[in-house]
């Protein structure tokens, strides 16, 4: 019999891209097998899409509620083991919570809740719970994410004293200056999709990526937003200065009115001795520049890397990996914290960085509405 | 019932990468479902390695021949449907006719046979049994690729007047230089190896590439292999002038001593009207470039790409795939075929491919050794 | 007798890489003759800076006083046309404005002075002097900054909603980090080099950048030094954010200790249709990216350019020309100025940019000082 | 009175493009004063173009021959002392003729001569007379093609195993493609320009390049030409095989039918330690490539550089250098010459650069006719 993980599915039907991430992920080193879940609303839809991807349709159930007291019903060994939840971002804080109150691992997309604190409630249902709660902040699974990580822990380019992360996209530009659809579509109404629309959806990206590989916390936020549109309720574009303390400062760049970006999200860390440079759609290129040297290419694959960064790489150098595989990476990660292996804390984001981007949408909000001020992050 | 495709994988095992890389691409699409196979020469390894990778043990076969005879005494519908062959190059020649010969689709590993003779009395036997043979030439599989053969085949360019392809690696280094290495490692040796290690390896996957893109023939080659040392009996080095008519000429530089070079697989190809460009390890960004014009670059997943492109992508722009994303690709391609669903001949290579392959190697080699001189490749 | 302009220099001798850079710019055009100035403090230094540089002494003075003395004496078409002024930032000032007085055109340095208020009395000295004066922004000379500018100006990207430049710089580190001698440059002495050291080199070619290329003038400033030490008196990094209007926003980022960059200055413009981009390190290259379609990559040369643009460029496209073309296209803007020539507003940076970037500079500092609030910009 | 070196100027007058790449790197250095020639065919329009330059017109002559007489009148300190010739190409044998049995030191563009012929006893005649003569061949200008061939000479690469050199541009594909237009543009008329197009403008600078980076030299070649019409009588294609040593290859790549290309010529030369790369389109960049280490780029101006790299940059690193830079830096080792003064046997082409490129020209040509066959260089 089979000792894969067995994992459930909340959302991802249809032709959700989110979906063919997660399934893909989930497959790539051979850890989880899809047994289940709830796909769509509609339970017959949900069959239809099980039967689509060719699983079992015993496991598919009308809603969480009775996922829940069904699996429970089974012997511990074949019950579902982990849950991904891939629903609309409202979704996620009901359904964690019940998860995790039933003992479920859980594998959850961000934003992780709507609020800052819904996000506090979860950190004690999941304190309590004791189980393993991962946050799908894709793109610290890049092996040249964690490679860079790794390179500042170890000292490599000195004390930090400068961050600078851009997080562009131009894609909202055919929505937001058509009066008719910005005032009609979801993304950009606060009852559907929370306070932020640009500092949430990819602001909070940036913030996380900045705390994971820095290993620093921002202390404080000084925010301008953009709304463009008077009748626009939702910031389309974000700067945010950073303040980690009295000296060391930083920036946050994110926008989807960069008109013909894609999803240019590009981290730049500047220590004492060295700088260190990514860019998310090239991915397994990391630059490293040191004061009167060459500047050094390191690339996915090859001994000069981290333990940790070698385990995101699956084939040689030369052979370009992405997203799916950063996503495997962290998939990975959590299988092994189910299995109760070892494994690095830096294999997958957790609770912690969840609550922590709550809070920053929330402060950048804040900062924004008061005039540009600087406003504290919660410790 | 799942209706995926079932799928026997021979070889693989172990800490094999390819192993890895075909399981991954058969579960991109949700279309395939492992079910067992030979992993491994000693049956007790293959059972280990179906339990590491948590599939069913009660398809494991000690070798081919209990396969076939096992999975025939199956109900159709329970059969293994397609057999990936990953083993070393010399058995892919008796495993693909065996498995043809007893009506299994294949999926067969470059290079297709070790020998042309081979290759050709392959192609009867798949002729005769009818079923779906694909060889993977992995890079066909990526998004651009397919983009840039539809621009060329659509007259884009124009007329075609240059191609240009280069594929250098610099990994042979350590061993090439060191005497006792180069004698006993099974790459410089024929025996194991047939009559090229670097046209065989990569040169190949640049002819197939050429006319994969191009729509044209090589008529003709022209090589000049490299050994390096006298004691040395593979080349490790070749440049191959090509010919495909009287005014329309090309060259593949293929390359394992291009010291640092990773897998730099770059194809340009040059028109009357415009030039296109690719490289494997920025596999994302085709370039455009047409006189006067500014060069344009092409990115998958937008709406001005090919269907047979866009097919090939499975998130928005700016989310990076590679090369496992490439061979799933060639897979769902495969799959549609095995489920007799439309599909275009671009979507995977075929045993031509596989047949022509092998004849410009031994082409090539033939003239090189007569001295650097034009040798035809058959029709 | 040549009719080339007579040019004398202030500063610029002994190794000053800033005199060569004139110079050479000077020559570019065949539009100049460098007949005398006071190149060194010192006249028997300036003297022998002369012979080394291969011109005539008669005309080397000792100070300014006597080259504008001595150079009145001359009949007018002999005397010399225009001064560069290329000595230390204090003397501009002084220097510019006793020029302006006695009929000669000028070409200033940045900063053109010291402070806001001396920028506005210099402003007075030169409209009723009529002479030309230009401040040398060298950027704004090459060829695809040209281009953008104009791209802008016929509304290529639709209504601007958004600027981002940057102007990083990694130098500083070895001085700031050392007590000693952050403590003793000149370049960290407010006496010596004015109210800020970072926004006051770089950041000021950022700002001036956007106001020529945008066309936008800036209309308030938020921004954030960091002085890294609590001894350090001058700004090595400055974020400021700028107010063009309610909802079009940009940020300045510059920065002297982003280790490893050596002169790194981008500027990103977004407008409603399209973005561009340009990078200084690699001018010759301008990306334009339109919403859904692919990127383009404009060079210079090319007849798609505007005239302003090719007239910036010597050679066909595929030679690259660097810094000492793009200054030499100033100095041929000034040329034709001088001789009563048709030319475009945009070959040459005048006195309305050296004052606002004057005008910038305090009130970033300013903005700074009173906690990183919003101050005005003056009309 | 001056101390710069007296230039004279055959050509470049009117519209030339390569008489302002001289005439500016002429001035780069403050070595050279242009002081006269013989600009145009006609003596009037000289005269004329002189005063356009500003340059005084007592020393525009009408011909070579008056040139010579005029100047030898003068004496020796107010001489001439070095001329350029930038006629049409069959012009410079004859004239660098006449100057050096003068005693003129001469700079020629390049090719030389036209024929291998010629170039033998112009050698003869540069024998007798002792004077400087230098080849324009303007790419070995170029700071960091110096570093590389100050890397490859102190054995950083180790033992040379592989060279890839490719010239590309995609030009004449207006002229080519047009029946009337090849008939009777002067570039493909033998009778105008010699038995090679391709080979004879740009391979050539792939030639002298190979042997002036690696301190090797070429011992046969095998060149396949392509003339794309059978009416055509000049290659406009040409690659070209190299054999260095029985066991060192390389190759060049040259055409002018590479649709959209500019002019895109790179440099690889491989090591047994590693790999070195430069791309002329980006001149300010040097990839080294070792195995298992991170790709490092270095770029002008650094002391990590060799002194030979550092004497041709004129600014700090960042601010990017071009083509005319690299030709100053040509004109700057020649003056040093003149000068008799130390420098370095790399700062400038000799005679030998001159001969070598013509009788490769001759050889790949007879390669070509002869069925594409090895040919030997003399040596």
């Amino acid at each position: 019999m089979s000792k894969k993980i067995k994992l459930g599915i909340l959302g991802g039907g249809g032709d959700s891209l989110i979906g063919i991430l997660h399934r893909v992920a989930s497959s790539m080193y051979d850890k989880y097998e899809l047994v289940g879940g709830v796909f769509n609303p509609e339970k017959s839809e949900s069959i239809k899409f099980a039967e689509k991807i060719g699983i079992g349709t015993d496991r598919i159930y009308k809603d969480l509620d009775e996922l829940v007291s069904e699996e429970n019903k089974l012997p511990e060994t074949e019950r579902i083991q982990v849950v991904s939840i891939l629903t609309p971002n409202f979704l996620h804080f009901p359904m964690a919570k019940q998860l995790l109150e039933n003992g479920f691992n859980v594998i959850c997309e961000k934003p992780m809740t709507t609020t800052y604190k819904e996000a506090r409630i979860l950190e004690e249902t999941q304190k309590q719970s004791g189980a393993i709660f991962a946050v799908t902040y894709t793109y610290t699974g890049y092996p040249m994410i964690r490679q860079m990580k790794e390179m500042i822990a170890s000292g490599r380019i000195g004390k930090i004293q400068k961050i600078d992360v851009q997080y562009y996209q131009g894609w909202i530009n055919p929505i937001i200056h058509d009066e008719e659809k910005r005032a009609n579509t979801w993304r950009l109404d606060p009852e559907k999709s929370g306070i932020s629309c640009c500092v949430g959806d990819i602001g909070t990206h940036a913030f996380d990526m900045i705390e994971y590989v820095s290993g620093l916390e921002v202390q404080k936020v000084l925010a301008d937003l953009n709304y463009l549109y008077k009748d626009n309720k939702m910031d389309i574009d974000g700067t945010i200065m950073l303040r980690f303390s009295e000296y060391v400062k930083g920036i946050i760049r994110s926008s989807q009115i960069a008109t013909g970006e894609e999803n240019n999200f590009t981290v730049s860390i500047y220590g004492e001795k060295a700088g260190l440079k990514w860019e998310q759609e090239n991915p397994n290129y990391l630059y490293l520049m040191e004061d009167g040297e060459p500047m050094k290419v390191l690339k996915p694959g090859h001994p000069y890397n981290s333990d940790l960064s070698l385990d995101g790489t699956k084939l040689p150098p030369g052979h370009p990996e992405g997203i799916f595989d950063s996503m495997g990476n962290i998939y990975k990660g959590v299988a092994r914290a189910i299995n109760k292996e070892d494994y690095h804390p830096g294999e997958f984001p957790t609770i912690k960085d969840g609550i922590r981007g709550m809070n920053f949408i929330e402060k950048a909000v804040e900062s924004h509405n008061k005039g540009n001020v600087w406003v504290k992050i919660d410790e």
